[in-house]
C-alpha cells in the first residue's frame, strides 16, 4: 500500500457543501485506472477546511467507492485530541491507513511535533504515513526528527516534500533519509514535477496531487520508474512540463481544481472559500494545456 | 471599546476540556482591575484549537462574567463559512465585537484575504477588529490591503503586529497606516514588549496578551500613555523587561500560560496538546521573574 502511485483526489464542494456525486466520479476514475492506493483528505482534498462530520462522510464514501483499492485518510488537525478522534473516525470508516501532518498555528518545537506523532500512533490499529509538507504546516521536519518519528509503532511511510532536481542529488537525498529510518518504512515523493526524479532516485511511492484527477499520466510515470525504465519516466514527466509550469506558478491545488472543473468532473468553484481558485486568464491557460497534452483520464 | 487596554485571557484547559472555573477566575480579575475590554478567543485564548461548541461556551461565559465590560470574540477559521458561523455564535452570545485573523493552510492571495473580510463583514451586526498576526497566519497584510479592508462596513479597528522600537519610527509607522484608513477605524498595538512604544506613538489601543493574566501592570502602561505621560509608560515597560525577554525567547503564549500556572490561576498544562508549554528550566525562570517583579494582579 505504501508503494507505487497513491492518488490524492480533490474533495469537491458545491455551494459550500461536500459534493458527493462529483467525488464519486473522481474516485471511480482512480479505481478504473488502477492506482495503487487512494489518499482521501490530503491537502489536495482540503482536509483542514472541513469539519469532523464532513471528513467522516468523505472517509466513508472513499472506502465504499474504492472497493479493493486501499484507502488512506488524512487526519491532520491542530490539536492532538482532534487528530485522535479523526483517526478513530477514519478507522471506523474502514481506512487502511492514516496520514498525519503536524499542522500549526502556534509554532511547535521538535519535541512537540514528536509528541503529536507519539500520542496519535499509540492509539492506532492501522499504519500511519508521516506527512511532511512545510509549505502548509510551516514545520521543518529534520532528518533527526524523521528518524525519531519513524521509529514509533505503526509508522509505515514518509511523504517527503520533494527531492533535488539533479538525479544524483535526488538519489543521495533519498539514501540519506533511508539510512536514518527503519527498513520497513517506505519513502514517498511529493511535488508532482519532481515525481519522476524521485521515483528514479529510489522513492517507493509517489503521493500525487495530479494522480487524484488525471491518474493515467501519473501511472505512466510510476510504472516506468518501477520497471527501472528511468528514461521513460523522465520523458513522460518532460511531456507534462507545461502542466508543471502551471503548478509552480499557481500551486498544484488550484491548478488541479481548475482541471477538474474544465473536464466537468466537478462543479465550478469547487474549492473552500476564501480559496477562490484561479482567475480567468490562468483558467484559460490550464484549459489550453489540458487540451494540448490530451489530458483526459 | 476600541481604545485603551483590551485584555486577552487564556482559555485554560484541564484534561483537554475547557476549564470554565479557572476561566472565570481569569475574567473576574480583568473586570476587577478595570480593563477597557476583554477579547475572548484571541491567539492567547487558543481559538483555533477549539471546536465550535467549545468556542460557543467560551463566548457565552465571557459575556456573562464580564458584566459591563465590552467583550470581543475571535472568530478566525480557515473557511469563510466557518468564520461566518462563529460570528453568528459570538453575536448570539452577546459579544460587542468580533476579531478576525486571515488564518491559512493553503497560502491566500491578497484578493482572497479581502474576500474573506468582505464576506464576513457583510453579515455582521457588530463591529469587527482586523487581526494582523503574520507569525501565526503567515499572511502579510500590506497597507494597501489594510486600506481596502478598513473601508468595508463594520470594520472598527486594526490590531497591528507591533511597531518599530525607535519612538520616531513607531510614530511614523502609525501615522502612515492612519493616513490609509478611515478616521473611524482605531489602531491597536500588539507585541506586548512594544506596547508602551506603540501607545506613545499614537496607537489608540493595546491588544494585550499579558493584560489577560496580569492586568495591573498593563493598565499602568496604558493609563500613563493615555494621559500623555510617555515617560511613565516607558518606565513601567522597562521595569517589565525581564518578562519581555522571556516573551521574546519563548513566545508570549507559553510564558503567559506558565505565569497563570505559577500563580495557580489555572491547572497545570493548561494549553492544548501538542503545545506542551515551557520546560522546567524556563518555568523556573518565569516564576523567578514573576516573584522578583512582584507580579500578582
Amino acid at each position: 500500500m505504501f508503494t507505487g502511485l497513491s492518488a490524492f483526489p480533490l474533495t469537491p464542494l458545491r455551494d459550500d457543501a461536500f459534493d458527493e456525486a462529483a467525488y464519486a466520479r473522481l474516485v471511480e476514475r482512480l479505481v478504473s485506472a488502477g492506482v495503487d492506493s487512494i489518499t482521501a483528505l490530503g491537502s489536495t482534498g482540503s482536509y483542514l477546511y472541513l469539519d469532523r462530520e464532513e471528513r467522516r462522510r468523505v472517509a466513508r464514501a472513499t472506502v465504499t467507492l474504492a472497493g479493493d483499492v486501499p484507502v488512506m485518510v488524512g487526519i491532520g488537525a491542530l490539536r492532538t485530541s482532534q487528530a485522535q478522534r479523526l483517526a478513530d473516525d477514519a478507522q471506523d470508516a474502514g481506512a487502511s491507513a492514516v496520514l498525519l501532518a503536524p499542522v500549526t498555528y502556534q509554532a511547535l518545537s521538535p519535541d512537540e511535533v514528536f509528541t503529536l506523532f507519539e500520542d496519535v500512533t499509540a492509539g492506532l490499529s492501522v499504519p500511519l504515513v508521516v506527512y511532511d509538507n512545510p509549505r502548509t504546516t510551516h514545520v521543518a521536519l529534520t532528518d533527526e526528527l524523521h528518524a525519531q518519528i519513524a521509529a514509533l509503532p505503526n509508522v509505515a511511510s514518509i511523504k517527503i516534500p520533494g527531492v533535488p532536481s539533479d538525479p544524483r542529488d535526488a538519489a543521495a537525498r533519498v539514501q540519506a533519509l533511508r539510512e536514518r529510518i527503519p527498513g520497513t518504512v517506505s519513502i514517498g515523493v511529493s511535488g508532482d514535477w519532481l515525481a519522476a526524479t524521485g521515483m528514479n532516485a529510489g522513492c517507493d511511492a509517489w503521493y500525487s496531487v495530479i494522480g487524484g484527477t488525471l491518474p493515467d499520466p501519473a501511472l505512466t510515470i510510476t510504472r516506468a520508474a518501477q520497471a527501472g525504465d528511468h528514461a521513460a519516466a523522465t520523458a513522460e514527466s518532460a511531456r507534462l512540463q507545461p502542466l508543471w509550469d502551471l503548478f509552480l506558478e499557481h500551486g498544484g491545488y488550484r491548478v488541479t481544481a481548475a482541471i477538474a472543473e474544465h473536464l466537468q468532473l466537478v462543479a465550478p468553484d469547487c474549492l473552500p472559500r476564501p480559496v477562490l481558485g484561479l482567475g480567468a486568464a490562468a483558467r484559460g491557460r490550464v484549459a489550453e494545456v489540458v487540451d494540448q497534452l490530451g489530458l483526459r483520464g
